[in-house]
């Protein structure tokens, strides 16, 4: 295959690099693989990673291109970005973006926080993409950041759900094999343009069926329910009082254990490392106070943290109500006063929602009503999309 | 390819024939197909169907096979079967099962109510199963039920967006051309098969993207989110008054059609229709009534209509409390009522919600509440989950 003389010129300006909690995905198995993942860091002098997202996706039947459709209203191409900087050897990530699309693709990096990433312009075909990438990484240039790499991870913008393992695989295989006759015979035209024009070492490597490419509008009803499951794994019950936690708690715990994987019961004391943990939901229990002081502790919590940055982060505030002794219409002002909290919530990517639990029968305990298997008391939910 | 003496032997027996409403696809443009459809059946003086459906579904991650993971609850199978039923041409549906999921699958069959279906056992490979149906189909049985086809659809019983459309070109193929040279080179060793041994024509034709496999989770995933969206697009508003269906349906019509395809505001006496046209969501608007007659009576016509044997029902029951003038006690009493409804609803696929309106200010119309963009009163919303 001959290519012209390349589309783009070198790397736009760097995207920004703004500190902020990142969200590693729940499936990474962070501990072992970072250790051999700083062996490979240490025998490749710089790994660098380029991102062809020049694609108009005409197959989605959709009028947006698909690296930018949204996946719980984030674009697609943050959830592959954010998969590839949790990878701390991969010193730069060069995305080739469409000039059209430059503007859109600087506001993904700020917004959602993204570091290491260049921006180079997008060929007119997908070849001429990574070939701007390569060049831009290749190229001597006076005041540029890049680290010339020795070896460059190529992978698709929607190809969300690439694991540290696999890009490990490529850059192994990349420094034991060079590119081999294999590669030339059997792998894509990638691989022809890289040896011919960059002078980098490349080879492909075979993925798992996680690696799978999002192309029709079915894979991302797909992605969307594969990023739910894995962010909903992990609970918190944060109860507002430690007595309580016991009986409620536990039943709580109990409960929840068998729907869940992850789930934390916890006074309040070590809320703070939870949240950094990522933990994106959260059952704020107050059994003592009849306003919603232990929930507007968390939501303050979680604003400060940046949590909500990559994930919604859900909150439901229960809140228990004796029929005789506190008047609805002094329980209903505060009502009125959490539908603000989850309207203010909501602009940060946190769902707010709500359950009063109103017990009429006088002399009932808590901890009875919440492991009680006859119910005979009153739910209220409350939605924030219902303000 | 050699084979060995088939695994099965002649078909099992029949499965039911139960009556009841039928649930074609919402996307199914039934009109003009079957027109052409009744072409075909013309010119094809039969026209069968059959599924292997013996695998094991090892790719999954799960140790149901496949073909028998639920899909809203309902095994993946019966939606395959609903597709191809739904074409009143094809005249036999033969499933080759493996023995031990042959209970299983009559009792798919009836609770279903598929028709049109026979059961054979599947053999040791997906080729065994295919032969095992297609003798079936043309063996000469004292007694056998099923009509010698003309031509023989084989469908993958994991692939549940089948098409009328594709059926039919794979029909019209077959008679046109038979079994051409290029399908014995390039097709799969299906039609080998079917050639050497069924002395039945058959031809490969290349499908639609819709046309795919389920073979990963996310394909499951993929397959519930576009199902959901199909039976989400229609919704009926049932209001209990002609009077308020001009302010309060008007406004709520208005709202539901910035999100759906398909609104319909009735004040119930052409439900019965609309039930029958396949609507599976519902709001009932309780205005006039401060109790669950209008509620009851649609659920009432809902479960005689067999409507909710493939698809949840979704029944929205909403009701207006006026602060001052209905006491919250003589509510709660109402509410409580509505939990048992949503109770025996869930049993036969119904999931009723409620929505309460508790306005507090005097003197409000109900239709400026329900069309104000500055909502001052409350919302309270129970689900069938929590009882």
């Amino acid at each position: 295959m001959e290519l012209g003389p390349p589309g783009g010129s070198g790397p736009a300006e760097p995207g920004p690099r703004l500190r902020g909690l990142r969200g590693a995905d729940a499936a990474a198995s962070a501990s072992s693989l970072s250790r051999f993942g700083a062996e490979a860091g240490c025998r490749a002098s710089a790994v660098a990673a380029v991102l062809p997202a020049g694609g108009s996706g005409e197959r989605m039947g959709v009028p947006t291109p698909k690296q930018f459709c949204p996946i719980l209203e984030r674009p697609l191409i943050s959830y592959t970005l954010q998969a590839l900087e949790r990878v701390s050897w991969i010193k730069d990530i060069i995305v080739a973006v469409t000039r059209e699309n430059m503007e859109t693709m600087k506001g993904i990096i700020q917004r959602y926080q993204h570091k290491r990433i260049s921006l180079v312009e997008a060929g007119v075909t997908r070849h001429r993409s990574i070939f701007n990438g390569l060049k831009a990484l290749a190229e001597d240039q006076p005041n540029c950041r890049l680290s010339k790499p020795e070896v460059v991870i190529i992978h698709d913008a929607v190809r969300p759900f690439v694991e540290e393992d696999v890009l490990l695989k490529v850059v192994t295989a990349a420094q034991e094999h060079g590119c081999s006759d294999y590669d030339l015979e059997f792998g894509t035209e990638c691989l022809h343009l890289a040896l011919k024009y960059s002078h980098i070492k490349a080879k492909l490597v075979e993925g798992s069926p996680d690696l799978w490419k999002v192309t029709y509008k079915r894979d991302l009803y797909a992605a969307e329910s594969i990023i739910k499951e894995r962010i909903s794994q992990k609970v918190c019950v944060v109860m507002d009082t430690k007595e309580d936690e016991e009986h409620v708690g536990h039943c709580l715990e109990e409960m929840l254990k068998t729907e869940l994987n992850h789930v934390k019961v916890t006074s309040g004391q070590d809320l703070q490392q939870i949240i950094l943990e990522q933990c994106y939901n959260f059952v704020c229990v107050n059994v003592m106070t009849s306003d919603f002081e232990e929930t507007q502790r968390l939501l303050n919590m979680v604003e400060e943290s940046n949590l909500s940055i990559l994930y919604p982060v859900v909150v439901i505030s229960v809140h228990f109500l004796d029929y005789e002794s506190v008047p609805l219409g002094q329980k209903m002002e505060k009502v009125m006063q959490i539908r603000e909290f989850a309207k203010e919530a909501k602009k940060r990517n946190i769902l707010l929602s709500g359950l009063l639990i109103y017990f009429p029968q006088v002399g009932k305990n808590i901890d009875k009503i919440v492991c009680s298997v006859d119910y005979s008391f009153f739910f209220f939910w409350w939605e924030p999309d219902f303000f």
